[in-house]
């Protein structure tokens, strides 16, 4: 099985690595416009041969991990170049202009559209970690403009990784994964920005910092090359869950203005019930 | 040695593991008023035995770990019963009002302001951890005025349990530390509640939490009891790092608004330098 990687960072890397280890037999290409990661993934054995979109007609199985508004150009010009019988996915964290992109591509029953819900805050062929998927959820949108059996093909390795899969329209997506994914982004970059501001005036700042604060802050060393076209894709569901937190976060300084601390405390119990529905999330970092 | 702890719950219980690991022949004494709590820690083997106030009498060492408001009312409590040779030192986020409260104390000396920067979002003895301190800081408030002998026993004990120790006025601890714990902490609460606002309408959005959300968010387990007192405390540097916050998150938005994506990029650029100010937070949860 010829396995292509367009994109070998953290996604598409970790990927290449559980792909290898579920199909010891696959031979794995990558793709990649930054030629040192392309060296760092043959060096650290996450691809086998450094390829082209010349090559990708002797594909089985493609995955575009690369950010969003990359995608919007590449993967048409992806799928012209695939075989009838490959299937191309993607890992992008946004869906719906994915899936409007490709509508009347001649070749859209190659293409399956997808997230895997997975990362960490790191990037780069290095990053890539195995088992990275293990549990966790994988996003599939359209699936129904899928070819059936190559449908069929990337659930069995979706199984195989360990994801669970679930359904969803791509406005769907977009509109869930603000809240759950692209909110906490901002907030721990917003959160990271206030207090480096206030760091430039008062030093030793950072020695009073806690694992608290680090846990918060952690998404705020993110890609910006990969979150801004993220935010730029989904900029409407985005700028209503930005409304929402900044309005929750302007009563709860309301309440400390009034010194109603009693409503502070009710806030924070109410706020308590996270603790149950974080047991269900699948993690990484444990 | 008699150690007393008032306050068996993460905080207290950390501390009486460590003791008893660095100090074997110490005896630990425990009080607190929830009686569940005072079994559990004998039971884990946290404390020796349960006590009260009428022993404080033979008392070494007292760490006080209750929540700040409790701390206003006990601490002056606590000092009027310990003898002449006891170190008292406290472990609450905010050092400005206990300072305060207990300037006049004619056993003022005794006393040694502390706040161990050290702990996790689970409380209760059953969250004690060994090594919990090992090096964290330690800020500690107005040395001079704790007696000589007894700042030397409190750092002897505190640099044996590994912990760096900084020296700060109560104001500049306060200050500091609402912009490096206590917005981490509002910040979580109110992205976990936003979510949580959304979820009643929509399901199956914590399907596609990832461990990103889990991260921002893992604050927002903390106990209101703690900490509604101390941001009833430290109500004027908290208000003013949330309004510098929502400033942030609202200029982010706007920029959103106004498709300005270079602007977007160069926000997250210039915070990705986080990453080498938390290369320098010592970590419980690695």
């Amino acid at each position: 099985m010829n396995v292509f990687i367009i994109g070998i960072g953290l996604i598409g890397g970790s990927f290449a690595k559980d792909i290898k280890r579920i199909r010891p037999d696959a031979k794995i290409y990558g793709i990649d416009t930054n030629v040192r990661h392309l060296e760092e993934a043959v060096d650290l054995g996450i691809i086998d041969v450094k390829s082209n979109y010349d090559e990708l007609r002797i594909a089985d199985v493609v995955m575009v991990a690369i950010p969003v508004d990359v995608m919007i150009r590449e993967l048409p010009q992806i799928l012209n170049a695939v075989n009838d019988e490959c299937l191309v996915f993607d890992g992008g964290s946004t869906k719906s202009l994915i899936c409007k992109t490709l509508e009347a591509h001649p070749k859209r029953r190659n293409f399956l559209a997808a997230h895997p819900i997975a990362g960490t805050e790191f990037s780069g062929p290095s990053a890539a970690i195995e088992h990275l998927y293990e549990g966790k959820t994988n996003i599939i949108c359209e699936v129904e403009k899928t070819a059936f059996k190559l449908q069929e093909m990337a659930l069995e390795l979706f199984q195989q990784i360990g994801m669970r899969i679930r359904y969803m329209n791509p406005e769907a997506h977009d509109k869930h994964i603000a809240y759950v994914s692209h909110l906490s982004h901002i907030s721990s970059f917003m959160l990271g920005k206030t207090v480096i501001e206030k760091e430039k005036n008062e030093r030793d700042i950072f020695d009073m910092a806690g694992s608290g604060f680090e846990s918060t802050v952690r998404l705020a060393k993110s890609s910006p090359a990969m979150w801004t076209p993220i935010f730029e894709q989904n900029k409407d569901n985005v700028v209503e869950t930005l409304e929402e937190y900044i309005q929750n976060l302007l009563e709860f300084k309301q309440l400390l203005e009034k010194d109603d601390f009693k409503g502070i405390y009710n806030e924070m119990n109410a706020t308590n019930k996270i603790k149950e529905i974080l047991n269900g999330i699948p993690l990484n970092n444990k």
